[in-house]
């Protein structure tokens, strides 16, 4: 008994968590209820029964089968059924005159083989990739009507007096979703596509937030992090909550997307496309993220020391690309035109900050010949640089208090120190791989950054979202 | 009529090109066509209508409802409509029982009530994620056979002989679709499943070897790919084309899993979702691969003499890399266990002969102070160095014959010629930054092959592959 206590808390829990998570799924649900229920009328009230008969339990199959969640679901299944029912009983009407043409034992023959046929080849039309995105279900109904209207003709005088009682039921079980779903709490696929790629936004300007500063975020916590992350790898890392919605979103935008190209309220359908083309582009910006994610995770660390030093250029050009993903689902959000003039230029400067630090810091010396060491080839050529002055000018940067302290002083002890200095900056080229590799990505990010910009501009105009600012001209 | 013959012509051939691509096509749409001719039958012929009557037109309904592409959808499909109908008849047939004690206006409103509940209910519990996945059919069909048979009782005095003979009929169409999809040219999801695994390792395996080629190819030749590369971006380039089905496999995966566990020739349905696991592997593996194509098409350009330096071990290590998976997909091809102690030990090498590489060749150097050059700093000691021999034994890998002739010379040509060897090699850390990059991604690379491997090596044992060799000790 306590279990099934137990269990019966549980599944109320479930129950509650699966309408809390979605409003609108608990109106949904109501709006089915109502909507057979109404629908059942037609068949439980005497006067509504006498005029439409036997068939009213068609228009009850209908709004069970295309009453959908959202509002163009509902309209691509409502209408496909109208129009697959209309060309399967004008089909079926035609072949059934050619039937009634001839004898009772050819007429069998005659409907068996126009059932074969039409049962191929519109099965052959589903493998139409065309077809089978938009009209799969219309061609699923259009051969279900009319081996039903074929097959009955051959027992059923009244064939078309049927048909045409049946199409009228079908009508009105459309006529009922259509109005459920238009006009009561109407959940729009637009919408929801709309949302979605607003969060997908959100999303991944989070993970680069989070991303950059576990990168460099102190190392002892860095380390006990990595220990959690390992362990929920897959799960409740939010850097991989950012982005595994944009990663996974193809098909859930693509069918999004075909739904609200039926929905009457944005007649652009071309909109749609652009969403999911913007997605495709998010995508690809999110397969760096990945990498940039995975990066934080590869087995040879870069030193604290590497990392302090590029740490300011890398956070600043982090946060800039964090705020452009920002601005730009705001701009989505209030479906406002997005203007790359006027934002985006701190990405770039960023960048060149990023780039002008990592030309300023370090050279890398590359021996082409392992044999030659580059430290004794730099050391004679800095012998001779005292003597020849031509060297002053090519290391005019140098800070002469430095080098004087360097070049001058004979004392044992600051040799060392010297040499213990160098040798802590001193890298593996190894060690530095990692960070290039972070660094490397952070510019490629801001690439393809450009191309997401480059999309959500054309979304704006495709779907003429409202100026960015009124002082602009309008185009 | 030149154009009509045009269309006509292009028609033909796109429909030749569907069934080309996959002649299953065909012979699918046959067997629909043959299916619905032979349900038919049970209504045009005399014996078998008096047997069954109207009601045989359920049968050919359910035909073209069930009858699916592979065998898993068709068993999906057919048994969630078993199932639904009957859980539907017995509950229909309970509320009857209640109503018809009632008076004949309750009994409608009762009617009413109840269809409205269960309407509602059922249409929550498919937003449940489990029965969303599973049963979500099932479900719609119990929802429509309720509601026709609650419905119908009302005028209809025989409820229970209608429902009868209904299932009846309904389970004839099952019948006939389990037979065509089981016994007849099945195909089944499990081995599409099975092939789009193997394909997708031969995909990515071919992506590498691309990536790594072009990396390394001349620069000549590269700038023109390049120029082809970005025209066709997303179209038809190799590279993206290996891993493009890898990303977007997920919900195609999901659902052929789902399909293969309702069939009945691989009973063990856990090796189905070891499949999913493996695809999501599989793409975690890609995200690593599109970075690497992105590397191939960053602005800084890697310098051709940096390149040169690491392309042998590079090249093997890519070759160790597309060989294990290409091992990977034979072994899955052919149903055999992967034995990751007999084949990938070559690939660590070739890492370890990377990493080697890396650390032998180049040295960088990093001045925590950015006022503090680091060449006088190395002049100075260099200069110390010549007085005090501790330096010797710090230095002792350099070529004497080099150092010689670089520090003992003391002619203006040679330091000339010297100068601008190091100033070829002295590299800016922002030119090395790709290639950093590169090849910190081909680590990833086999960092994440190793759970692939793993993956694969679950694989064998939860779907039981036969052993790799007969040698072994078998488990």
């Amino acid at each position: 008994v306590e279990k099934m206590k137990r269990l019966g808390r549980l599944t109320c829990r479930k129950i509650w968590k699966v309408g809390k998570e979605d409003k609108r799924r608990v109106i949904h649900s109501l709006k089915v209820g109502i909507s057979l229920s109404l629908v059942s009328l037609l068949y439980l009230m005497e006067p509504l029964f006498k005029g439409i008969g036997e068939n009213a339990i068609w228009a009850v199959m209908t709004v069970v089968v295309v009453l959908e969640f959202t509002t163009g679901a509902t309209l691509y299944k409502g209408l496909n059924r109208g129009l697959g029912t209309l060309l399967a009983g004008l089909l079926a009407f035609l072949i059934e005159r050619i039937a009634n043409e001839s004898g009772h034992i050819f007429h069998a023959a005659f409907i068996g083989t126009a059932v074969f046929l039409v049962g191929a080849m519109t099965t052959y039309m589903r493998f139409f990739s065309h077809i089978k995105k938009n009209y799969d279900y219309g061609v699923v109904i259009f051969l279900l009507t009319f081996n039903l209207i074929t097959v009955s003709s051959y027992r059923v005088d009244s064939v078309l007096k049927i048909a045409h009682e049946r199409f009228y039921t079908i009508a009105i079980g459309c006529g009922i979703c259509l109005l459920m779903s238009l006009f009561i709490f109407p959940i729009w696929s637009g919408e929801d596509l709309h949302l979605s790629t607003v969060a997908k936004f959100d999303g991944l300007a989070k993970s680069i937030e989070v991303c950059i500063n576990e990168y460099f975020s102190d190392d002892n916590i860095n380390q006990q992090e990595e220990k959690v992350r390992e362990n929920s790898m897959e799960m409740e890392d939010p850097i991989y909550k950012g982005y595994k919605d944009v990663l996974d979103s193809k098909s859930s935008d693509e069918t999004l997307a075909l739904y609200a190209s039926w929905e009457p309220r944005y007649l652009r359908s071309s909109s749609w496309q652009q969403y999911v083309k913007l997605g495709t582009v998010l995508r690809h910006f999110g397969y760096t993220i990945v990498a940039l994610h995975g990066s934080l995770q590869t087995e040879i660390k870069t030193p604290q020391s590497v990392r302090v030093l590029f740490k300011d250029p890398c956070i600043r050009l982090a946060r800039e690309v964090t705020k452009t993903l920002k601005e730009l689902s705001d701009s989505i959000r209030n479906r406002r035109k997005y203007c790359p003039e006027i934002s985006s230029n701190h990405v770039h400067e960023a960048l060149q900050d990023l780039i002008d630090a990592l030309k300023l810091q370090p050279r890398l010396f590359l021996s082409t010949n392992s044999n030659t060491n580059i430290l004794l080839a730099l050391a004679t050529l800095a012998t001779r640089q005292k003597s020849g002055k031509d060297f002053v000018a090519s290391l005019s940067s140098v800070n002469n208090d430095n080098s004087d302290r360097l070049g001058l002083s004979h004392d044992k002890k600051s040799l060392r120190a010297t040499l213990s200095k160098i040798g802590m900056t001193s890298l593996e080229f190894l060690e530095a791989l990692p960070f290039a590799a972070f660094a490397s990505l952070l510019v490629e990010i801001v690439a393809r950054l450009d191309l997401v910009i480059e999309q959500v501009v054309e979304l704006g105009r495709v779907a003429q979202f409202k100026e960015y600012s009124h002082d602009d001209v309008v185009i």
